[in-house]
Parts: structure tokens; C-alpha cells; sequence
């Protein structure tokens, strides 16, 4: 069930097999399998998964390919309450290892917060991660486009920007390197766009100039276009670069806060996880964008069958098999 | 577009970047990422994917909890094509590796067949895995409840035979030793049927005994029930055993022989693979039921995404980075 803050602490004696963080794909996923391996979960969604923002998922096999990312998240959400999993809207501040449970504090309520403390056996953490867009005085100007024609992963959204006009704003001269050359897989009309934020190196200069790429290092002032179509950016000088699509590259912010005080098992921000998800602490599994892997809705969706087949295998070998009682009496 | 005989020899001195063998889940989602990375890819499809034969796939994030596996590989199939998919229904009979390509030799038409040879730098095995059926006189008897409440995966359907009274139709001990303790975690009311056809240790008896579950070694004569909802099971000696439901497990058939030169690495039947899906032969990838890991549908989609991934990078790399060509003439 959904739980609100009247309800919740019916909840809070109770100890939950699992406490999945983050109700976008994977986590959304682990909650429909734990709950068919009658497992109780608790799903914590702080909402506006990045899954979220996609207008159109246009690589998820199953679903028409101009499916709004919110469109699964609704059936996910729907199929996990219809097996009786409950979901709280909140957001995860602390999770304490108290040795064989977790003690999970969440805010709840962003007016007349309180703070319910979950407990739990497994703890899966599928908060993902959220793309940091550029820092433009109106911010509503880069949501107005972000997710339409003004995209955040190459891999989903690649196939859009075919031999268009691609604005990259990069975040990094690092991002330049990682993304630029890869980029003209699908376009080779690339304006880099530093956005003033940072220098880039003579050789970074010389390689896109022999690519023919355009660099532009002064800051945009805002995007152009209308009907959440960017159109090109007027830049704070009043220039105006006509583009067709647009590629953002600034890093991502991870949602891991939570975790801090484990230390797992990393490789650069990615929790590294065996097949199945499980990070170095054996109870504590991570799925999608959080873990070392490729970020996609469908992989995140398969992390979430896996983490939760593993974590049923574990509550499983530990609880030894059910006899059936009625034979064991007439054989006495 | 969808190959006929009459079409298909205009591909045939195409080079595919990737050819798919398997159109179920795995392959359908590999194809969708293989042609929106641009790459052209052909899948070929015996048809009849295991996931073909699940009335009710319940657990695959984004579809409502009812939806037959039929419509999640019809609605596959259409969006493959719209990006451009060759499709191809025909039977891979080998596989030649010819240096930097394979040569993929397909049994096309169950009358007249021709034997056309595709030829593709990369290739995906996706051809999956079918399960064996007890070996009634009467196959159709099977069929008419296998998939509806006669399961054959207890991963996938566990839930569905909460405290029912279960026939567990085993095709060896080490299937009763691997299954019968774990499906008593859904539920303890199990009937295990040898079908005659292997005996069944003093051990195993006494173990079985404590646990109050019954076993039956007289053959099966056929199932019965109405509507493919099966009420229990006749036995050659006229008796009749009362079920509500039913898991078969009897091993499966592995739709590999096309792979059987290479000498991959495997542990037990399945195949060995890297996170991406990449076999022990670099331009062979595997997924879905074929690898080693959780044979679910959902897991299946996201390997087609990682391995599709994976060999765009490979592709992406050898082929470098595409220049701006006007620009650079402006440079000159």
C-alpha cells in the first residue's frame, strides 16, 4: 500500500525482508520480484527518477517507442501496490547497519517533516544518479527542452541526433575527450560548448579543430526554440548559434548520501556488485545507474529481478524448507 | 524489413554487422539497440520462443501483470522493424568463422527449403533454451495446460502456486534434490511424479517422507481438466490424483548446435560470458537463457542491450571518428 504519514507507523515494529531506495526502474522491478517471492518490501521514493524526465523511451523492448519514461514508472508503481508492496514518498537521510537489520531514517513531508526509522533485513539501493544540466540563470529555460530534443545519454538518445545540428555542452574538457569523438557516430555537426566554466587544453583545441568541430567558450545565456523544441542558444554576448539537438555531458549527481558511512566497494563513483548486485557488504545490493555498468531503464530493470532472486535465495537457505504438516501426522 | 524466400538473396551480399540468432526477448531487445547504434543487423527466428508460451508474463516492469508473452514479442518484432530490422524466420544450421566474419548458413521453409548463407562481423546467440515435457502418449494433452497453471519455471511463477497442491513432475533425482525443498517456500502441499522414468534413492525417500511430501512413481497417463486449467493428473493404473497446479522440471534442450565448432567456454550446458555478454570468442556474444545466470525475460532484455552496446563500442572503435567535412574545407 501507499503509506502517508498517518499510516506509516503501523509500519515501524514491522521488520521488512527488504528496503528498496528509489522507486524508478530498478528498484520498481526488484519491488514486483520480492513481492512474488512473497518477501515484504518497502519501496522509498523521493520521486522524479530520472527515468522521469525521458519524454520518450524509445529502447525498451515491450512498450511502444514513444512510451513517456513516467508512463512505465506508473505501471511499475501500479504492478508493485497490486502484489501488496508498500511505498513510501520519501526521501533516505541515514541507514544504520545494527547488525543483522537495517535501521532506515527517512524524511517524510516536506512541510511538517517527521522522520520514521524502517528496519529491514536487505537493503537495495536503486537512488540512481541525476545529470547535472547547465547552471543558467532561469533555470525553467533548460527543463523546457531537457529530455525533448536537448538529451543527457548518447546511448538512449543517440539514434535522435542522426546527422542533426548537435550542440555538446560539455562539462569538462575531460567530457570533451570521453564523448565528443563517440558523438560523431551519429553527427559529425558538433559546437562544443564550454559554457565559460572551464579551459581547454591547446592539443583539446587542435583535435577538434581537425575534426572541424566548433568550440564556443562563452557562457549561454539561454536556450532558443518553442513547443520543447530547442532551436539553437543565444549566448550571453547576444550571438545566436542555431542547432537542431543538443547533448548534455556535465557529470551526474550521484544519490548514494546514504551510504557514506560503509564504505563499499567502488570504482571511481559506481558501487562495483557482483552478478547478481550485491556490493561488498553482503546485505546490501545496488542496482542501475548506481552501480559500474552501462545506464539504461532495461538493464536497471533485469538488475532488479537479479538483486531480488538473490536476496530471496539468501532469506530462503536460511529459513530451511516448510513440511507439510497434514502427511507428517498421518505418518506418525 | 521481414526476409522472404523471394527477398532474402538480396541481402545475401550484404555484410550485417551483427546477426541475431533468436528472436525472442534477448534478440528482439539486442536488435533494437543494434539498429538504433545505426548498425545493421538481421535477426533470425525459428520461432516459438520459451517466453512465446507464457499465457501471463507477470512479471516484466512496464506491462500490466497479465499480458501474454506473445504480445511482448509482437510488439518486439514491430519496433525491430521499424528501425529498419532485417527479420528472417529460418533455422541457423551453422555457423562458419571465416576470419573477420561468419558465415551463417539458415534452413529457410519447412517445404522446399533453400539454404541461403548470411554473412555478419559479429554475432549474437540468442536462441535459448526449451523445456523438456513428460513424454505422454498424447503431446497435445501437454500443451493444452503447459504455460497456464502447469509451470515450468518457479522463478517466474512460484507466486501463482502459493498453498496449492502441486504436482512436481521431476526428470531425475537431482532435479527433486535441486527444486522440491526450494518450491516449498510457496508451497509445502507437493506431489512429486518420477513418471517411471528413474529410480529414486532410499535417501531421497526418507528425506521426502520427513518433509510429508508424496511421491508417485507410476507413470503418467495424461492430465486432466478443463479450459487449460489443469485439476490433477491420471495415472496409467486408472488412479487419479487431485492438483491445482503443476511445475515441470525436467531439464531443457539447448538450441546451440549451431555453435558447436567453437569450442566456447561453458560451465555445465551454458555458456560463459563477460558482463557485456561477450563469449570466450571475441566476436561471439550470448544471452539470455543460453549464459550463465537467471533465466527471466526481463534480465534477457537488458543482456540485449549490454551485448548490442558492447558491439557498437567494438565497431565504433575500428572505425574512428567521423570529420566535419565542410568546416575543415573552410579551415584549408
Amino acid at each position: 500500500m501507499q503509506l502517508t504519514k498517518k499510516s506509516l507507523p503501523e509500519r515501524l515494529n514491522h521488520i521488512y525482508d527488504a528496503i528498496v531506495v528509489g522507486g524508478g526502474a530498478g528498484g520498481l522491478s526488484a519491488g514486483i520480484y520480492l513481492q512474488r517471492f512473497r518477501l515484504s518490501s518497502l519501496i522509498i521514493d523521493k520521486g522524479k527518477a530520472r527515468s522521469f524526465w525521458m519524454q520518450e523511451l524509445h529502447n525498451y523492448l515491450g512498450l511502444p517507442p514513444d512510451t513517456p519514461g513516467r508512463v512505465l514508472l506508473q505501471q511499475g508503481k501500479q504492478h508493485y501496490t497490486s502484489l501488496n508492496g508498500d511505498m513510501l514518498n520519501g526521501y533516505v537521510e541515514e541507514v544504520v547497519d545494527e547488525g543483522d537489520r537495517f535501521a532506515v531514517r527517512v524524511k517524510v513531508g516536506r512541510k511538517n517533516s517527521i522522520y520514521p526509522v524502517f528496519r529491514s533485513k536487505y537493503l537495495i539501493a536503486a537512488s540512481g544518479i541525476i545529470d547535472n544540466l547547465p547552471p543558467l540563470e532561469d533555470m525553467q529555460n533548460v527543463f523546457d527542452y531537457a529530455g525533448y530534443n536537448l538529451h543527457v545519454c548518447m546511448v538512449c538518445d543517440g539514434y535522435e541526433m542522426t546527422d542533426k545540428q548537435c550542440g555538446f555542452i560539455a562539462g569538462s574538457e575531460a567530457s570533451i575527450e570521453e564523448m565528443v569523438f563517440n558523438l560523431s557516430w551519429f553527427t559529425p555537426y558538433i559546437t562544443v560548448f564550454t559554457h565559460g566554466l572551464f579551459a581547454v587544453s591547446d592539443s583539446m583545441r587542435s583535435q577538434l579543430h581537425n575534426h572541424g568541430y566548433r568550440l564556443v567558450e562563452t557562457p549561454i545565456k539561454k536556450f532558443l526554440g518553442e513547443n520543447h523544441q530547442m532551436t539553437g542558444v543565444e549566448l550571453v554576448d547576444g550571438s545566436i548559434i542555431p542547432l537542431e539537438t543538443g547533448l548534455i555531458s556535465m557529470g551526474s549527481r550521484y544519490h548514494n548520501t546514504y551510504l557514506q558511512g560503509f564504505n563499499l566497494d567502488v570504482k571511481g563513483s559506481n558501487l562495483i556488485t557482483d552478478k547478481m548486485g550485491r556490493t561488498s557488504h553482503p546485505r546490501i545490493f545496488a542496482i542501475g545507474d548506481l552501480k559500474v555498468g552501462l545506464n539504461q531503464v532495461v538493464v536497471a530493470a533485469g538488475d532488479g529481478a537479479l538483486a531480488a532472486t538473490q536476496i530471496w535465495r539468501d532469506i530462503r537457505r536460511e529459513s530451511g524448507s516448510r513440511r507439510w504438516e497434514e502427511n507428517l501426522a498421518v505418518s506418525v
